[in-house]
């Protein structure tokens, strides 16, 4: 077991043992069901590096890791009401299985378990987490209100698009490492340092997201496609959009709008224009300029090469790269 | 102007000045209109004036209060989704005004919001009030489940009824005025003695409003009978099910279920119930026994009389009552 592997270990365990009430059922019950769902558990795991790279002690660190953990599944859980969705992680979304109601009380309990659970680190550090995880908050929510926004616009910019996955998901990366840190002991310019890490790789890791759903991962044989026949605005669809000669721009929306096309004959079709316009080798550089820069930042720390080790192995393995 | 009277005015006015953003205006708009629409300020009153009990200055518990605030008008924002309430406090609600997603996510973005107040309460108080802050505005969504599940239930017994308006509303109260004592500097005895006073109140003022909706009160004016029409479950509901012989039980069934019969007519026919099982007499009687044990535990408290009176006074003035 690599030292990475044992620290999501860790944060599994504190988890799982997270006493919720039995009663009332509706409420507590779909906060367990959420945060047992599984992912990467991306956010601890950056929470608990960041304190890592500045103090030996991260088990002070564990109430945060898990708040902003759930915090991460309670913005999922109303997500999954907002945009219908049936599904999160393969299995009914919880609105899908305990209905609408049930799901809104119980994602407003969940964002206050986050706050009860982010009470539970050293009082000498609560002013400044709390701000820290209150702005980033409130952000989350902006960008998921630009998200809404953009979907019902006919027109989005590449620079708008970045912007928005930088609000909605860049941003609790960049909050999760910043409180690490703060717990660490970092000073506020390494803490700046640490947020604009994750921004960055935040942004690439987004970016990957979106070129994996259109090209796949063959490592993981995943089905491909599914934002092209959703018609998403995605990075790929966007700065296709933005390349694009007039005609070829009109044939995109007409495939996008086709209802009578077979899915897998839509989803060749847009490829075959994204090729023709160079998107996927274009998205890969976007990629591989974002995580470059990441690792970059990570170097301007104040601490020893050494200390940022775990990071920068976690950022890689998250990346499928070699660091 | 009364003291008291000047009290809420110092809240309009901080909750005035609270600049939220402008931008996006979807996610920020409606907690402004939330905000701007009024109510007695309940809760924000009460935390001052338990925090004047112990000290003189009452300034730096305006942030909390305002958190309070904020806090009560977010679970109204999502209660209304949840009840398909169209209308609050004779405006449109927020779902019916922006729809139902925006509702949803400038109700979690208020949620945040109250947090962020919070947080500007003096750093040495912040993990007491933020702890209890948590713990009440669990509670309160405990209630809001039990309210949700009642609602579906076809028994419900006073005990359980008294139980859930104690959670749902009475918890908010307590936990006003407990963090306005802390913050006032107030003893373990102290705070623990208002929260039960507040306990007590709550449910007086919850009962009262049960009563002036199917009797009214005379000084408004007011339209009655709504919550009979609705066929809710309110304190007069269940003590006339519970006093009720099978034959009456039957006929009040019979009555609420009874979808041809006009308005009018059909609160004539309850309340005639209600009157018949001597309702009216024992809500009142139930009310006055609260209100003069809430009364009865300020006296207990460690400070003089004196400084309770402001308390005692517009505990008074809420119950439309002298002191």
């Amino acid at each position: 077991m690599s030292d990475n592997e044992r620290l999501l270990s860790v944060i599994e365990n504190y988890l799982a043992l997270a006493e919720l009430p039995a009663e009332p059922e509706l409420l507590y019950a779909p906060i367990g069901y959420s945060l047992a769902g599984g992912g990467k558990r991306l956010r601890p795991m950056l929470l608990l590096l960041a304190c890592g790279i500045f103090s030996d002690d991260v088990q002070q660190a564990l109430p945060a890791a898990a708040a902003v953990e759930v915090f991460h599944n309670f913005t999922l859980l109303h997500d999954d009401i907002m945009d219908n969705a049936a599904l999160r992680r393969g299995k009914p979304s919880v609105h899908a299985k305990w209905g609408r109601n049930v799901a809104i009380l119980s994602g407003d309990a969940m964002l206050i378990w986050a706050y009860r659970l982010l009470a539970g680190v050293p009082a000498v550090a609560l002013p400044r987490v709390l701000e820290t995880f209150n702005g980033m908050a409130l952000e989350v929510c902006e960008g998921q209100q630009y998200d809404m926004d953009f979907e019902s616009r006919p027109k989005v910019s590449v620079v708008e698009y970045l912007h928005m996955i930088e609000q909605k998901t860049s941003v609790l990366l960049a909050g999760s490492v910043v409180i690490g840190a703060m717990l660490g002991g970092a000073s506020d310019e390494d803490c700046r340092k640490l947020r604009n890490f994750a921004i960055e790789l935040g942004l690439a890791f987004q970016l990957q997201d979106d070129l994996l759903d259109s090209y796949g991962d063959e490592r993981l044989g995943k089905a491909i496609g599914g934002d092209i026949l959703e018609g998403k605005k995605t990075y790929l669809m966007i700065t296709a959009m933005s390349r694009a000669d007039d005609a070829t721009r009109e044939e995109l929306r007409r495939l996008l709008a086709d209802a009578t096309m077979l899915p897998a004959e839509k989803i060749g079709a847009v490829k075959s224009i994204y090729d023709r316009l160079d998107v996927p080798r274009l998205t890969e550089q976007q990629i591989g300029l974002r995580f470059e820069r990441a690792l970059g930042i990570l170097s301007t720390l104040s601490v020893g090469a050494a200390r940022t080790e775990s990071m920068r192995e976690y950022a890689a393995g998250l990346m499928g790269r070699k660091k």
